[in-house]
């Protein structure tokens, strides 16, 4: 049996990886009793230290930014739902999911991906229309891969669009978010490969597929950024039966890729789709989408991808798939597409819907490893001033200063012993890269004064103990990044 | 049998009214099977909208911003840890965590606080020292009452300090903290009762407690804020089987509350703790903390008051809990105090530390409250301009227009529909309360220009379309927000 290949990235990216696995759910040893407590987070989980916090944090606020640029308002669904409302929404993946042991009561689960409570949330609050983001953390009891960022508990970053509007504007707003969240994580340079659910399915038609064997059809086709074609092809006869004709027919449509209207313009030369209602269609929804992403000026990121076709079932549009150009060891990093069925699984009405996931975790491990690469010192915290005692018995003076300079606002951290030594004190605030310290002695005491030191150019001037929070605030202005 | 009174604020506020319960765990009814997926999250979780989103983010912007300024850092640990990781901790209250199915593999249970995976992180990473703050969701199979705050899924706002430092230093900032954010958030006045733990365990040795009835009798006092002294008596004797006399000497003490330095004048004056050794080291340290507290300018919002017990048996020094004088319907809304031996109980070496809870669910019911009696408005989303046209069949023009916005970081919105009506445009940037509307038509299309109308004082304009960006920014910024 292969080893499972499922990626703790998002719901979108990698449930096309996942869907296909035929192997059980992991299966783990019991550890073995003892009196002593193991001192160990649960498998495929991890602390964050404040570095990586730090990192974290920049990472999610670009993004965020990125989301309220484009007026995108965000909401909070709880960590386990219902079991029954994660129930038939992942095929045979739902053997990942995490259950809530029967305590009496309700039968409960951890969400799986934000995209179903999103459903969920918009059927159950009756919600019409709605530009939404959720950055959360997920949950799959999957293997875990730590060092490329696979994890069994990790975070999604979603973003949606729900409601009936015109055909592909906000399909098009979707991908032009993806460009600009990839350009603000700086990860390097990307492509977007698109699809349009609708037009592979005629392509299956106009191959002979039988209809009953679209899905498993599409799900041998997903493969193809993994496998080459002869593998696919072994796939579609052998394990599904299809008739080798056909296979190569299909192969013929799933070669192609290219720029957005390069393509669209040799289908259509070539008349390949013609005759097929759903095909011309969906050419014909291209058309518009690639009209409008030349407008938003990102063509250049799309790839025309007839090979594209996403793990999903509740596709019904394009479906989308960002990866990176430089480097593939970490495969797709954001992806989506149009579904516009899924919410009506819950509620009385259908409210259509696309969206995206951007694969966060893969990023993060992309850019720590740069940093370390780099060597690039991240501060942790955010003081800016360290107030530092010369000599002894200065305590209650410290605590007086520090005090002023949090009621004025300002950042400041003082040593916790009573009579540290001034080493130790200028150490802390060199390792914390503080940027400014105050120091006190008898000296500044007797003449109501303070001396205050700024780190970069080591300059050390002396000023006015009352109201110093002014002159300290100017001084922090003058500090350079 | 009494409804169980438990708080979903946070493990230290709530743990005291937690302790004494002995009713069972809310045994709930199995929902009936029905092929149709009810529409609900689960008991005692809830979704939050974007205005919910709106003012629990400003509220935890604001409380973070009180920990940077004190130096803090921030760790994330998983959502669920290894069973044995909690067991032990949490005495009876532990059938109140939520544990995960065995489907193989590690057992594991949702976390019931932030106070325990800060200390396995501790004991796990060696770490030395660290002044970290946590704002995360925690999990308990409570009775919820969702009015009052009280649910089973809720956040913890937790600052801690560990690490080996002088006598009351770090405590005394804790408290100043609890004020500032308390001040930060705006939920009106506040009252931070204080005792110390070896003082209480002195005053039971004094009145003649044994001492293997200190922690039930603790908690018997514990239960002072909530009941009046004859049914606490009443629990004394008759459930814990304490002599009456020695109740009668409990009263004396725990009828004691005062100004921090009165009350301490008052015990060594009237000489009642003379004589234990524990006694006249907790009254000492106090006074130590107590001078602290007045630098930092904050002993106007502390209470001394000796029946303030807290539940947590891993309590070793000061104990804390901050209520709203205003209003009592909402009990404690910060807590914390000193535990010197709950990391040594996962690592080899003992890390002393300090810290607090914020009780952020019931500040947030109370916000809530607030807003809704003001009718306050609240921005949902951060769009500064609204892109719309006049008439048909500019749709690519506004999708250029708005992607120039974005690309100048300016968060900019229009609508989804092709051909969409002037007063529906209009309406939508209206009730986004959306500053500024960029209006484009044939005429503006032909003349190379825009129409800008700022929405505060209804006034129009025409900019040229080159370079609009610049000038945009220019309007905005002369906006009164």
């Amino acid at each position: 049996m292969s080893e499972p290949v499922v990626d703790n990235v998002t719901n979108k990216v990698e449930k096309m990886e996942v869907k296909e696995k035929t192997s059980a759910p992991p299966k783990e040893k019991k550890e073995k009793k003892s009196n002593k407590v193991q001192l160990k987070t649960p498998k495929g989980t991890q602390d964050y230290n404040p570095r990586q916090m730090t990192i974290r944090e920049q990472v999610f606020d670009g993004i965020k930014q990125v989301f309220k640029r484009h007026g995108a308002v965000t909401i909070e669904t709880p960590v386990f739902e219902l079991k029954e409302t994660l129930t038939g929404k992942y095929g045979e993946d739902s053997k990942l999911i995490y259950d809530l042991q029967d305590q009496g009561g309700e039968i409960c689960s951890l969400r799986y991906d934000l995209t179903v409570p999103f459903a969920r949330y918009v059927a159950m609050n009756g919600v019409l229309n709605i530009k939404r983001y959720h950055i959360a953390r997920v949950y799959r009891r999957d293997n875990p891969i730590m060092t490329k960022g696979r994890f069994r508990e990790f975070y999604q970053c979603d973003f949606d669009i729900a409601g009936t509007y015109d055909l592909m504007v906000p399909d098009a707003e979707c991908l032009v978010m993806i460009c600009e969240i990839l350009e603000q994580v700086k990860v390097g340079d990307f492509q977007i490969k698109l699809n349009h659910r609708k037009l592979l399915d005629a392509i299956f038609a106009i191959c002979g597929v039988p209809a009953d064997k679209f899905r498993a059809i599409c799900s041998a086709v997903d493969k193809l950024d993994k496998s080459p074609w002869e593998e696919v092809r072994k796939e579609m006869v052998e394990v599904k039966a299809l008739d080798g004709a056909v296979a190569d027919k299909i192969e013929k449509f799933v070669s192609l890729k290219d720029e957005p209207i390069k393509l669209l313009q040799h289908l259509r030369a070539t008349g390949m789709c013609d005759g097929n209602k759903d095909a011309t269609e969906a050419l014909s929804q291209l058309e518009t989408l690639f009209g409008y992403l030349e407008c938003f000026g990102v063509t250049q990121h799309i790839l025309f991808d007839l090979s594209l076709a996403r793990g999903l079932d509740y596709y019904t549009g394009i479906i989308y798939e960002a990866v990176l150009t430089g480097q593939d060891r970490v495969g797709s990093i954001a992806a989506g597409g149009r579904y516009d069925g899924l919410v009506g699984m819950y509620g009385k009405k259908d409210v259509p819907a696309v969206g995206f996931s951007i694969g966060i975790e893969r990023i993060f491990t992309i850019l720590e490893d740069e940093y370390k690469k780099e060597n690039k010192k991240i501060r942790e915290n955010a003081t800016q001033v360290f107030v530092v005692q010369m000599e002894k018995d200065l305590i209650k003076e410290r605590l007086a200063i520090v005090s002023e300079l949090w009621k004025a606002g300002i950042n400041a951290e003082f040593s916790y012993k009573v009579n540290p030594k001034l080493p130790a004190q200028l150490n802390t605030a060199d390792e914390s890269n503080i940027p400014l310290i105050i120091i006190i002695g008898k000296s500044e005491v007797e003449t109501n004064s303070l001396s205050v030191k700024t780190m970069h150019d080591r300059k050390q001037v002396s000023i006015e103990r009352s109201n110093f929070t002014v002159k300290i605030k100017e001084i922090l202005s003058t500090i350079p990044k």
